[in-house]
């Protein structure tokens, strides 16, 4: 079996590795703050004082960071996981970043002779635990074959989009959907706020109407009792919103709408918002119609 | 048993009236093209031929129309609705209007001595049939309780919102999820047909995933087909969107999302997409990307 | 020499009133509050009673109206300008109106055997005491011709563009590089004030490039020193607004950047800058960004 | 007299290069295509063949490039600018760069003991050939107030907005209003259009308004004639476009109405618009209302 590395064990990162550690692999991490370790710890991975050290353990590894600046922070210097590796390396970065920068790492690996998966997710912490997060999967065809069944232990549904970067511009896509239906159930729930409907009430018609996605499930109540703990924090998402604004800019390709949540959220981030949930863009919009955005 | 009139036997009010029809209540119906009154002359009820004529064979009359001047124009005049009724009549309009023009419709029918209730739906031709709409109501409690019963012979779901203009509020808050849910799956696409991905493949994994609403799951394969054969047209989307802006215009709402939505529709009907399925705003986002808004 | 009436005596239309009083033209006036008659009193005006005296008293009446609503009230109803026309009676209609409220109303007085002109101007209430307003005119051709001189009074520009409401169509086409304009200092000063600019020094660079209008010349010093007096207020403009993308709507124009600038102006309304200068777009952008709008 | 350096000989750079060498300046000068290089051959600068060869005979070098990553690609390697230079060189930086470029250039460069001054300019190539452009500069304040005889050669004003990256900051900001400014015009001249208005009227009344810019007067005529010979090719505004948003995005500074002229510039572009001048935006707006963008 395959030694595998696993470096960012936050609330996606954490539980996916756990699973690889389950389903039976040799696992070597590592993470900036010590203490998420310990979990992995005690399902047998070894604790690496370095990237460098995870790569030196292992055959494979997995990425699961914030942004490219970070997964490019652990690829270089002296402690990097390229100065660990060796020729026919791994990397399997499953992070949020755009295919241009997907394609820079990959090329970047390539030059040490590695080989890169860029392998994206959707799927929040539930499935992150459950090891049923849809995998969305760019690189060569019989890389991303080899590794079918380490991705298996994370996630229930793989697709393969096709060369590097297209695993992370399918998850792009996928994103933008997310924050066009949480803007649309924020703005449906504004608008009904000002127009004296009562909230609890719409939001049961929403939950019973066609447009009832699981993520909208999830939103609803979060928007109606005014509780934004962060499952997945609004400045990140407000990040991948410039990734995919960027990568429209650079492929030729008009977002109007999504360019118009960007600015939403760039205006939610600025006005304090950053660290709530990104359904908070609820609360942006009542200031932004005059409303108390305090809870009820 | 009360009876029933009906006016406005389109892809909606026609199995819509066939379920009051089926449901036991004397049944007078009226529609601008006569053929379509056939089917519920098959059901038992009675072909008028004008909106006076139902007018006056009813208690309680439901209209389901394209839109408010729609309604108005069968209401007034010496062939209306309101020459033939009297103090009393209920009107139940389940068209889509906004919440303004709908409290307009209730005060000049109160002027008759008649009630109105404002009771819009969510649901489409599926639904419509097996009388199982979601319908959002607005109007005095007491004239909404009378009528359950006959409401729930087209809907499951009843929401009672309050005084008149409260359902037809809920109902544009509905809408404008579906609006914003659509684009963002034909934003996602166009990004994902630019970047060079499989759309088959794409929607695939978009109807695996949290977003995949039933609407959702029923816009993909029209998408991935460009099948716009029009189960809601896109002209009547661009009147709702432009409800939804008038009404955040008045009550004070900024829309900022869906006020961009409402010019990509503008765009997509003035470029000859108005009679097609609401989702050919996929096409017009191909367009404006440069590529050939051809089936592939 | 034809017998005037002049209906809204307010910032704009005072002046104006008052060069067609020093013109030579009989004049009788109507304002809502009667203090604004003084003024034209003391020019020899007669102090109309009711909008159905001016009717009476005149040969050519103007309106000079905050809005559509605000021009049917004058003209309908026992105390009513068509109530004291008589055929041939020429209405010149100086409010800002959509194209189709002004065909309307066009409609409205021909039904009665009026002619109307649609005028409304550009300049604001510098150009309307010097008499150097420029007049955007619909309507019948000889009718304009007929009326030029009384026009010329107060404007030095005439623009005939063709039949009824392309005066107001001109109206708003002008009225959104307005906007757009503003709009466009006030991100570029806002992107200024976060940066760390020296916002005095921004505004002198902008005076002295090629984007210097003289609207921009104007507001400069209104968004440096935050000194939002009304020239034209917010609420006026939100107003303005609305009637573009209605008309864009109707004839099918997409306006995505008008429709940005409408909802971020409902916003600024919202949040309680409806009765300042309409630069108070500033204070709202200002708010969006997260920092303080008060006075530096 | 301080030896100057001049690398970027375009329809700008090349009349300001021009008019260093009138001022007495020793200039040597390098451009990628060097058939731009015989005019300032011809006004006695030396033509290197590398911009390194610019640098070892030069005190001062100006660069006026395409964007930032054309700045980094003539500082960078054995060939580049930096090899030739030494440390006291002072790099003036005019191209049109992202404050957060233009302070890592700085950075980039002080690593070498050089100082960098960030000053892009305003005005077109009227103001560049007479010398009379606006210049925005950051930087030390001695390196400004040391280079202010040669800044004045190329500039009629000079602003001195503070450290590295305010003068870049500056300009965002200034072409963000030239922007909106065209993109007012091109909404409104599309409105008109469709609303059957004689556009050369219409243009004729806008230049005699308030909003009559010297940027307005020169593309009136351009839209009227739909005459789009570059002045300032679509594609480079759209690059400036995606400045403004990603600094918006990095300050936390909403622009919600360039954000939707970014994705406007998007679609013109894709759309082939893009070597055109940017003024030929009107032409994708005629599109998506459905008119045909050829000549009337």
């Amino acid at each position: 079996m395959q030694r595998v590395g696993f470096v960012g064990l936050g609330l996606m990162g954490g539980p996916m590795a756990a699973n690889v550690a389950r389903g039976g692999y040799p696992l070597a991490v590592y993470n900036r703050s010590p203490a998420k370790c310990q979990p992995l710890q005690a399902l047998g991975a070894t604790v690496a004082s370095s990237p460098r050290e995870v790569a030196e353990a292992s055959q494979v590894i997995i990425t699961m960071l914030a942004d490219a600046p970070a997964v490019e922070a652990v690829l270089r210097g002296p402690p990097g996981l390229l100065a660990g590796g060796r020729p026919g390396t791994v990397l399997i970065d499953m992070s949020t970043v755009s295919p241009a920068q997907s394609r820079r790492i990959a090329g970047e690996v390539g030059e040490h002779g590695w080989k890169m998966l860029d392998a994206p997710v959707f799927g929040s912490t539930g499935p992150a635990k459950e090891g049923t997060l849809g995998i969305l999967v760019g690189g060569e065809k019989d890389v991303f074959e080899t590794h079918r069944e380490i991705l298996g232990k994370m996630g229930k549904h793989l697709y393969y989009f096709g060369p590097n970067g297209n695993g992370a511009a399918a998850k792009l896509c996928f994103n933008l959907m997310v924050a066009a239906q949480v803007v649309g159930l924020a703005e449906a729930m504004s608008l009904g706020a000002k127009s004296g409907l009562d909230l609890d009430l719409l939001g049961q018609a929403i939950l019973d109407s066609p447009v009832a996605s699981m993520l909208v499930q999830r939103k609803v109540p979060a928007i109606v009792r005014r509780d934004f703990a962060p499952a997945f924090p609004l400045k990140h998402m407000h990040k991948d919103l410039g990734l995919m604004i960027d990568t429209g800019h650079e492929k030729g390709v008009p977002l109007p709408v999504t360019g118009e949540v960007h600015e939403l959220f760039t205006a939610a981030k600025a006005c304090g918002h950053g660290d709530q949930d990104f359904a908070a863009v609820f609360l942006q919009l009542l200031k932004m119609a005059g409303l108390s955005s305090e809870p009820g």
